[in-house]
């Protein structure tokens, strides 16, 4: 099954779009916890509750070859009919972008990814060959400094445009075999319904709700689709970090149905 | 050592602006040699002749594990007096490029990396507040790709610019401790000369000569500062991959001499 219908079918039968970020740190979980049997734990608590699930590579890359070998524990753990994103961002030429295509997909077997697109569509393109997996292609970051680059104004062959709207726009260009999408984050409500009006049937990986103070409201309303879907709202420390003891995997599972009812209280209003 | 300083070292002791990436891909190396073998075999065979050597992270990633750990011995065994930069172009908000920096400087204990500006400046400092390591942000990148966002006029203080213009003016602003510097490629020579005028003192890392086919005389000409260094010319296919037979290392080793050679006369001219 490819990555958008995993994400359709998960999203529908579990009635959610959240997304639990599993940015595990071995500085915030308890004592005598490895980073396999928190995630462990906390995917036990909430599969029934996520349209997805989104490790970064980043927390794990910084525990080494052990951190990399939770990570590919995790990802094989999850069970097969919810989707899993890598949150890699890469982005690099040809032949290495292959390569680390063919780590995350391959070798990890990630459902998709996220990338960067600086380097420009061809660094983009060995990841959206990949037909049945999905790709996520940095629009609106969800970082204060996101207005550094992404906001400049830029010529377009449509008039000025900020460059995440180019990006949005560009982004139909990798289209071709509808498994592109956009990571867009919540602390920019007002941008995110623009680029949903650019892009209205992409998926949507939206970031920023929670710790980093994106508004949940603005986000579903201007997040989904026509079909309020499509919208892959991630929460990371507020859910996996609801409790720093050891009832974490509750906590989380409480978090996330209170997430999940809120979105369910703003789709529907 | 600061990374600029062991640079300098190595680029006056070796008399060398080269640069050699060592983008091993077990496809492409003498059957029965492991990538650390073959990685050996090339430093022992060039380490007088560069100024720095450049894994690529995307091929040592596509090998899983074991690439990774290859990665780590070819870090180990460079000797100390020759930066090692970390091809990684990271790019991710606070916390995560926090974790990223980690793995690359401390774990991996690479002398620099190269960095993606996309996310913004914020989540470029996690990197350039290591003082004594070097961060080369991508400013104009050598594919054909570079120039669907890169070359965009964009508005900034100073009047219209291409966004490369504007992220390699911005770098001065995470310069602090002067340890920053560009990746513009080879194959965009009018680009780096005007990059070089408005940073005149920055080391930049100019990959696309050889398979890519960049041009050396004008890279060389447009790419080194006023006294005629930090340049650091980066290599990788046609320097390891000069031979396809277990001679590899010796033709390694007359390629990288011969690319010296052109590029002292260029230098002199």
């Amino acid at each position: 099954m490819n990555f958008i219908d995993k994400l359709l079918a998960a999203s529908r039968r579990n009635k959610s779009l959240l997304c639990i970020g599993l940015d595990t740190d071995p500085e915030l979980i308890p004592e005598n916890t490895s980073i396999f049997e928190f995630n462990r734990e906390i995917i036990e608590a909430t599969k029934d509750l996520v349209c997805a699930y989104k490790p970064n590579l980043g927390f794990y890359e910084a525990q080494g070859i052990e951190g990399l070998q939770a990570l590919k524990r995790t990802v094989d753990y999850i069970p097969d009919n919810i989707p899993v994103i890598a949150d890699a961002k890469r982005g690099d030429i040809g032949n290495t972008a292959k390569g680390y295509a063919k780590s995350i997909f391959e070798l990890y077997k990630f459902d998709a990814v996220t990338v960067n697109p600086y380097l420009g569509l061809d660094a983009i393109e060995p990841f959206t060959s990949y037909s049945e997996k999905g790709v996520f292609i940095l629009c609106r970051t969800s970082n204060p400094g996101a207005v550094d680059f992404q906001s400049l104004e830029c010529e377009s062959a449509d008039g000025k445009r900020p460059l995440y709207e180019i990006v949005a726009i560009k982004a139909g260009e990798l289209n071709k075999n509808g498994n592109v999408g956009l990571v867009v984050g919540a602390t920019y409500p007002e941008e995110l319904k623009v680029i949903r009006g650019l892009q209205p049937d992409m998926p949507f990986l939206i970031p920023g709700i929670g710790a980093q103070g994106g508004d949940l409201e603005l986000t579903v309303r201007y997040g989904v689709d026509s079909n309020g879907e499509k919208a892959v709202i991630n929460s990371s420390r507020q859910i996996i970090y609801a409790s720093r003891d050891t009832d974490f995997a509750e906590a989380a599972r409480k978090e996330a149905m209170a997430i999940n009812e809120k979105i369910d209280r703003f789709l529907t209003r």
